[in-house]
């Protein structure tokens, strides 16, 4: 029953191990319901709260919304939520009334099936942009996933949520207090267009902790801005994405309130499981044979460090010289200098790993073409870019360009 | 003598018969110097004028300005020149002091061969970034070239010029006055990082006309704005780009003040020229298998028009869909949407040339994806985006991105 390709399965193999850890109070489940063309190919996934969960989210920015982001939004700002339905394979996006009709279509069926308030249900989607959603399939599908709840369901649910993903990202972190265990569990799909202002990614995170409405939110905004705000595939940002936290109070444990001493380590649990969902993300970025860190250190603030690693790691100059294993650093200075920001290129250092390559401006003395080679036939490098003009620092994750992305992206629609 | 390829001999050829028309007191000349490692590549090139002439440049906003760019701009400014040395396969960018030097040093060589200050010799390069400038090869050159200098040298110099572009591109135009004709001859190179702000791509226009330094410098302001500067590849600018326009009066005619009855049809010309080389970069444009026109009107304003235009002609994805001839409209919708301009989806149209895809923000009825297939199969085509915001408008003219594209840079340094 489950035709995913190898490295799916390998993967979920281990995260079904991972999933006995036990989320207390979620369930989840994930099945074909025939939206995506290939046969057997999940794509419609439920997650479940035995009670109501807190909910923190944040969406696209994207002027074009998609219906489900809509939808699901207007719910957030209540504040409560008690299950949550994706489908991959159709964004609902650009699909006007009908696909606002069809997102609370969804909410309510799926509220219907689990007997609890349709306010209560959220809604998502991923997919191709601009076809009418086949309701009546997903109308089908919503009775089985109900039927196939189950604390274990988690990874079929990652799977499910998949589109040009190669496999399925989902995380765990535990941590021990005295009341017992607090559970964090969070899945993600991204692959293309993976860009800060979460751009076509989903990320659901779920956690058994008790955690007030205002914290849950301070936290994900937080977390959010040094994890999926912080790597990029191409640039593009899409109608769709979203990243909800959802907390249901289901462990033995007290409340957990900011300044208590259990607060902290379940912050950097959540912002682990945040960090790790972001890079799996990059690191199964379309058609990437490289994954690259791009260091911007010694700027005059924080966002121009910004401005600089973002316009480096969006370079297609840039990208395709990773791609091609080419310690072409003349791009990495012609992207740097067109990013708006004011520095003395005189003063410019390059590093790629501990090699330096740039030094003043200029080719450094001894860097060696040989050895800079050497670190850019690494699948993982980091490129550090010091502009000597203050103190400031930054760093962005992505990815190489290559023939395979093109390749997926010159046919994805059809 | 002339290894170039068949394309490349097809279009020198018919430039030889353009040339012929005769632009007075210009000669020019372009020669295999070694700079380039294939034998027999022309990379270097000589533009000379009898008599000093005006001119006026555009130059790079890069923060990293190359060499030759620091040279010339400062010699711009002065307002006079009689010569230009242009440089391929060599950047001459971030070289520090030595480029700083081995500028000056081409232009002092230049000068000295051709008996004039060597002020009025300006210095262009192009080629790989951060590498010492072979200056020994380009001295034995500059003697070779002068000797070649021709009033039928030119497409010899729009040949040696070149880099990755697989074509040279010259155009001429003349307009007749009583006193006899004027001619504009204009040569550029493109191919990549072809943007807004002159990226890598050198324009070099002359013209035997008698303009005032004043009015000859608004004209290339006015008219880069509608050609050069809405052209696009990849979204990268370069350390090196500049547009210069030179004319040196040596025509029978009296001089061209603007309010003049001869200065229109004289600027519409030049704007021709400028227009068509603009064109003919994008139609070279690195690995690009389409040429596509982004029209955005029913904007609040310019401004928007451009930034939309300007979002949806960079998108990676939008790019890779146009390569893949497919009809994925959601990408151009995503990449509108995501242009940081405020318009309602639901009223946005698209077309592809005159079939309606998009109409109030989602799929067209009867728009038909096979007619929209076959409009993607042409080589040009047309993507008209109203935003039923305003009445502004803006165009811009971009390419593909194929596996070219990506196969072309990634090893276009090694």
């Amino acid at each position: 029953m489950t035709p995913a390709p190898v490295a799916a399965g390998r993967n979920t193999k281990s995260a079904v191990g991972l999933s006995r850890v036990g989320l207390k109070g979620f369930q989840a489940a994930g099945i074909a319901c025939g939206i995506k063309a290939a046969a057997g190919a999940k794509d419609l996934a439920l997650i479940y709260s035995a009670v109501p969960a807190q909910v923190a989210g944040l969406f696209t920015k994207n002027r074009v919304k998609a219906a489900p982001v809509l939808a699901t939004r207007k719910r957030v700002r209540r504040g409560l939520c008690q299950a949550l339905i994706v489908n991959s394979g159709n964004a609902n996006a650009c699909t006007g009334e009908r696909g606002l009709r069809d997102a609370e279509a969804m909410a309510q069926l799926t509220a219907r099936a689990l007997h609890i308030p349709h306010q209560h249900v959220l809604v998502s989607s991923t997919g191709v942009i601009g076809r009418p959603l086949p309701l009546e399939r997903i109308e089908g599908g919503i009775s089985s996933l109900v039927g196939q709840l189950s604390p274990e369901g988690f990874p079929d649910a990652a799977e499910a949520i998949m589109t040009t993903d190669t496999r399925p990202k989902m995380v765990i972190e535990q941590v021990a207090f005295a009341g017992g265990e607090v559970t964090i569990l969070g899945m993600a799909k991204g692959a293309g267009m993976i860009h800060p202002q979460l751009a076509t990614m989903l990320a659901f995170i779920m956690t058994d902790a008790q955690v007030e409405a205002a914290a849950l939110s301070a936290l994900l905004h937080e977390g959010v801005q040094s994890t999926f705000h912080r790597i990029t595939v191409d640039g593009d940002t899409s109608t769709n994405d979203m990243v909800l936290l959802m907390a249901n109070g289901a462990a033995a444990h007290g409340a957990l309130h900011p300044g208590d001493g259990g607060f902290r380590p379940f912050k950097e649990a959540l912002f682990t499981v945040m960090d790790q969902l972001a890079q799996a993300i990059v690191r199964d970025g379309e058609g990437r044979t490289k994954v690259v860190t791009i260091v911007v250190r010694g700027a005059k603030n924080t966002r121009e460090a910004e401005r600089v690693a973002f316009r480096v790691a969006h370079s297609p100059l840039v990208k395709t010289a990773f791609f091609g294993q080419d310690p072409n650093w003349g791009r990495i200075m012609a992207a740097v200098g067109d990013a708006g920001v004011s520095f003395d290129p005189g003063e410019v250092s390059i590093f790629f790993d501990d090699v330096l390559v740039v030094e003043h401006g200029v080719s450094a003395p001894g860097g060696g073409e040989e050895k800079q080679r050497r670190v850019l036939q690494q699948e993982e490098l980091t490129v550090t870019i010091d502009l000597h003009a203050g103190s400031s620092q930054a760093s962005v994750l992505t990815t190489d360009l290559s023939y395979d992305y093109v390749k997926i992206n010159a046919s994805y629609h059809t």
